[in-house]
């Protein structure tokens, strides 16, 4: 039975998240495919996700798996995909995968980008994938802190309650704080993230280039585990899942 | 009487356009600029727009002014104004210039960019500010061409029927083709555009990129100075008006 990968671009502002949710909160991303692809092949299909994104959240590139007994070829099924899907969700790659491949457990890695919009106004054009934030900023504290956050680490003190990851243990790879006309992107690669762990980080992040938290203490913060000691979630908006890698 | 110039950033997705329109048409920018610093100022506002730019358009930083009787700190108004103004239409700069100064008639140049999506899927994140164009396009020979529109020119090849300016002379300091993370980048900088004029250029540099109209026709195009020898108009959403020179 053929297991085919996505490769999907979203705008995430008009969804409540990825995940199909119970009634009343809101149609999403995984609903609005999931019916697309059964219109499509006659089947009930269920997808398997690299990582759910919250309300709000954007993608590059998030991917995601299914199993069919259907038979379309790969380049018409994506045309026919993108034709019937909403502007703000569009297939961008389709591949068969070996049936072992599996979004979420084959994943070696995610990167994900939070965008702050750093300057005095803020932005019509970019409104809808950063987070404005009007107060000075010390990047190269902010960039020194990151890297304390580096490595295999219990990341506790940045997850939120809801989430269901049982191992709090996951491992940065990389982690990166650049500006960029007006806009300070961080990039963080990890293994696995906990439940809103990049939102937590970057709003910790902010309160130290802020000065609300003094330089230094990103390290006894990762070590204390405890939530209450990190900054505040910053909204989704800012937030793109940039690429899987396998 | 002060002259007020205000410098606006705006998402023209929503909008019929920058100017006043006959009832009936959808809002416009202008409108909604004019009636909150109505409500601010307390004094009908009539504002000076660099160049009205069209349903759809966008602007990085289009240029208007107004004469008023009002004494408010400038850095307040701008405050205020922001304030009240919808998150697709902000002010960005605020500044008091010499009685003369006029945003269109001051103005030296301006620089429109219009973006193509150049690849084979369209895209979520950017669907409101490019215009998706699948076919392979050859830039190199796009750029040559591009170059033949250099300097001061009878325009009236890239005019469409109703627009005001009564001298279809132009002049074309500068146009550059650039590709960019799938997306090709027209910028014109001139020191006047007649109506549709860089949606009119665009539209036939992609006919001349896909190999519709042969190399070499540009320069024929221009001398005819008849509007059914250009290539068609491409879509407003594409275009942004980056700056206005003074």
């Amino acid at each position: 039975m053929p297991n085919i990968k996505l490769e999907i671009e979203y705008d995430g502002s008009n969804y409540a998240g990825w995940q199909v949710q119970p009634a009343g909160r809101g149609k999403t991303i995984q609903q609005v495919i999931e019916k697309t692809l059964h219109k499509l092949l006659r089947e009930k299909i269920r997808l398997i996700v690299s990582g759910r994104t919250d309300s709000g959240v954007h993608a590059r590139a998030q991917v995601a798996n299914f199993h069919t007994r259907a038979r379309m070829p790969l380049a018409r099924l994506k045309l026919a995909l993108n034709g019937l899907l909403p502007e703000d969700i569009k297939v961008t790659r389709i591949k068969e995968e070996e049936p072992a491949f599996h979004s979420r457990f084959s994943a070696k890695s995610k990167i994900y980008r939070y965008t702050i919009l750093n300057r005095g106004h803020s932005s019509p054009l970019l409104r809808n994938t950063v987070y404005f934030y009007p107060h000075p900023l010390d990047i190269a504290l902010m960039r020194r802190e990151a890297n304390c956050l580096l490595g295999r680490h219990d990341f506790s003190s940045f997850r939120a309650s809801g989430g269901k990851d049982k191992d709090p243990v996951k491992n940065i790879k990389k982690i990166t704080v650049a500006k960029k006309n007006g806009c300070i992107n961080i990039d963080i690669e990890a293994d696995g993230f906990l439940y809103n762990m990049a939102r937590n980080i970057v709003g910790t992040l902010i309160e130290v280039g802020r000065g609300r938290i003094p330089g230094g203490s990103l390290a006894r913060i990762l070590l204390s585990r405890n939530r209450r000691h990190a900054g505040q979630n910053v909204p989704g908006r800012g937030l793109c899942l940039l690429k899987v890698n396998y």
